[in-house]
């Protein structure tokens, strides 16, 4: 059944989305096939190319959130989707939903991100979807159309943020976790504000929240993503469950000392800040070898900054990340404690600013064993580790969905960057280790 | 005999001077005292004072080289020196020489220059003119007019460069080192270049090395100057000899790494560019640990510089000053090594590139050693140190010349700001082991 759906009119209408509410359709009955013989992962691999045909160049992906590209690569998922008897739908923040009723109503929900950053590798976030879409199609044949528990792929709404400098707009509306406040003022390159944005796509920014009613019903979440560091890579293995997303602790680290000329201050009585500073660069990594986790020193800024002159006043930013709510608080106790050693040794003086912060989101520890167990049987060996960066995943959680993700290897451990690229052989075992995670978790669904 | 000098005819007419060669000026008689009061260190000390009511402000010394307010300093120190039978001539370099004919050609030269920094402190630069001029007065009073050799005060012409980021105009000018391909090029703030700038104050550019005339007959140069540092202050001590100017290794340092995510990079596949940079920090310590003389890191670039990135390229620039030539070229060594040992262990890269560079010049081992016996039979305790800052008493020695500087406390550690001062008990005892040190450079001179 399909009970709405976004519908393109024109580019020309200035890149306007009109919500219709349209007649139910009749889909045709699927062909309906040995289960084992009806995955087929290098359909959704040919999907993948031909989406990269439709809506990227010569720099990679350019689906960027809110623009032409975005909507057309939606309109094509729309259209391919009529091959099946689901119902698409828009939440209040224009998050699409692929809806295959079951017996139940209780809902496996499956995820992705169609949007990209620009000049964006070609499987980061439609990978999720068209893996979901590819499930979606084994279990309507399985099933002939009517699974035991609903099916939902969903493509949330600007997961990477690359226009408005947010990310996971669509899920953190759907959770609620969304600061409107935050939100409500943030604008793109050429001064054009989000809600104006998003106006211009169907959707009422105040209202963005109201997404939330997609919980309802919703059982457990699965989100498959290409891994963005070297980690499976080096371990030389195809995929990994996720246990869940890390908390943040972002802060600028100032420390304050004292201008003196490069030629006549002795050694001994200078306030050098940038000493200070430096002695926390090789700090950080003593703290991860206790810790685990990553610490990262992104930026330094000195003042007055020049060749003739003592450092004055230098800044770091520090940004850190672990999985355990604990250990990233002693990371940080432990980064706080060093610099204020280090500006006590240098005479100098020290200050913090938080810039941003998040809590770990642990994802659900039996769908973490079924996300294993899937991965075993598909390829023989597996692997438990934290994501760094977030995902629409750890905002589902947040909704105290249970939630678990799983990565497949990142050919060149990069990602937000056209050379983005996975072995087809581990897209083909991410798909079918997906699609036994599916059905271990539907299992578990009924069984609740 | 005042053979020619600057006439400032009006700061309206664009504030450019005229040379004019004037009649011989019938000076008076000095008044003849005993020699041993004849020294007026105090006198000094009121002209610095006068000097600074004329020339300062709030903000401080505004004495900047080719300004309307350094003409004004000139004018009133042309004026003063009107009371002396002496000479006054100012060479093709715009560097004012005051002559007292004596029995010998054979010239002692003190010197210092009256331009300042802009907000400038009070001492620096004219302290040793003005004592200059008191201790001519003393020699003219002692020898009635007539010393056994001749003495010469000379005011250096841009000592600081505020102007044009060049120091030592007008000294490097008399030696012979001035640059003129890169002067030529200079502008200020406002586009003027330096030809045009000096030219105002009748100065041919393309002739400034005419000045290396004034060279003629020179058999020493004595400088005093305030301590540009802390030395003089945490020893506890009024005055110290200088025993050169250091040399100094000036480079930018550029450590290339990998950029990578925050979150995904895991820490020991990281290229990162900070940390291979930070770890030169307290390196450049231990350097000075080993060798003496002082290392400065002044400025750090990150790049991309943002929260979420590990470091790709990071830029210090270090500055390496010592008196003896060979622990130079070993602590420039010793950083490059270290350099390339941090870039090793992080898996980066790095490259050097020289910013400047210039030899120690070390002064003359007699003129040392006389200064050493003026400053204990002064104040009782000596202390011999190198000047990082350069001087223009560098230019001076490197043009062939015996040459030697003394130091006096500064007590705040502190000079190129409003807030430079030094005890006038340390003003007055400078004054007079400087006086001293000009009576047994006079001899020394005879006895050649």
């Amino acid at each position: 059944m399909r009970s709405g759906f976004w519908h393109i009119r024109s580019f020309e209408e200035r890149f306007t989305y009109h919500f219709i509410r349209s007649q139910p359709i009749q889909t045709k009955t699927p062909t309906m096939t040995d289960p084992a013989e009806s995955l087929n992962p290098r359909r959704a691999i040919e999907e993948l190319k031909k989406l990269r045909e439709l809506t990227g160049d010569d720099d990679g992906a350019q689906r960027v959130a809110f623009t032409e590209t975005w909507a057309k690569a939606r309109k094509w998922l729309s259209e391919k989707m009529t091959e099946l008897p689901v119902t698409e739908t828009t939440d209040a923040a224009g998050n699409t939903w692929f809806t295959l009723p079951g017996e139940s109503a209780k809902s496996l929900l499956i995820g992705g991100h169609i949007d990209s950053v620009p000049n964006g590798g070609w499987l980061d976030g439609c990978l999720n979807i068209m893996a979901g879409v590819e499930i979606m199609r084994r279990i309507c044949a399985q099933y002939n159309g009517r699974p035991p528990v609903t099916i939902r792929v969903v493509d949330w709404a600007d997961e990477e943020g690359a226009r408005f400098g947010k990310s996971l707009f669509g899920s953190a509306a759907f959770s609620g976790n969304i600061d409107l406040d935050e939100a409500r003022v943030l604008k793109d390159r050429d001064g054009i504000s989000l809600p104006d944005a998003v106006g211009k796509f169907g959707i009422e920014f105040e209202n963005v929240k109201q997404a939330g009613a997609e919980q309802e019903n919703a059982a457990a979440y699965l989100e498959l993503h290409i891994e963005q560091g070297p980690v499976l890579l080096d371990m030389d293995l195809p995929l990994a469950v996720v246990q869940g997303t890390c908390g943040v602790e972002r802060h600028a680290i100032t420390f304050h000392g004292q201008a003196a000329h490069s030629g006549s201050a002795p050694m001994a009585r200078r306030k050098d800040a940038f000493l200070a500073a430096a002695r926390m660069a090789p700090e950080i990594y003593e703290i991860t070898n206790r810790h685990g986790g990553v610490c990262t020193i992104g930026s330094c800024k000195t003042e007055p900054g020049i060749v003739t002159s003592v450092v004055k006043e230098c800044t770091i930013t520090l940004d850190q990340r672990h999985l355990d709510a604990g250990s990233l608080a002693s990371m940080l106790a432990e980064a706080k404690s060093a610099s204020e050693r280090y500006a006590a040794e240098g005479n100098v003086t020290v200050s913090w600013e938080r810039l941003w912060q998040i809590e770990p989101v642990p994802f659900d520890d039996e769908l973490i064993a079924f996300c294993d167990e899937a991965i075993v049987e598909t390829c023989g060996t597996s692997h438990q580790m934290p994501s760094g960066p977030l995902h629409d995943a750890a905002e589902v959680s947040r909704a105290g969905i249970p939630t678990v993700m799983m990565f497949v290897q990142s050919l060149h451990g990069i990602s937000h960057n056209k050379i983005e690229d996975t072995r087809e052989k581990h897209l083909e075992l991410c798909i079918e280790a997906m699609d036994r995670l599916a059905s271990k978790t539907m299992d578990w669904i009924l069984s609740r």
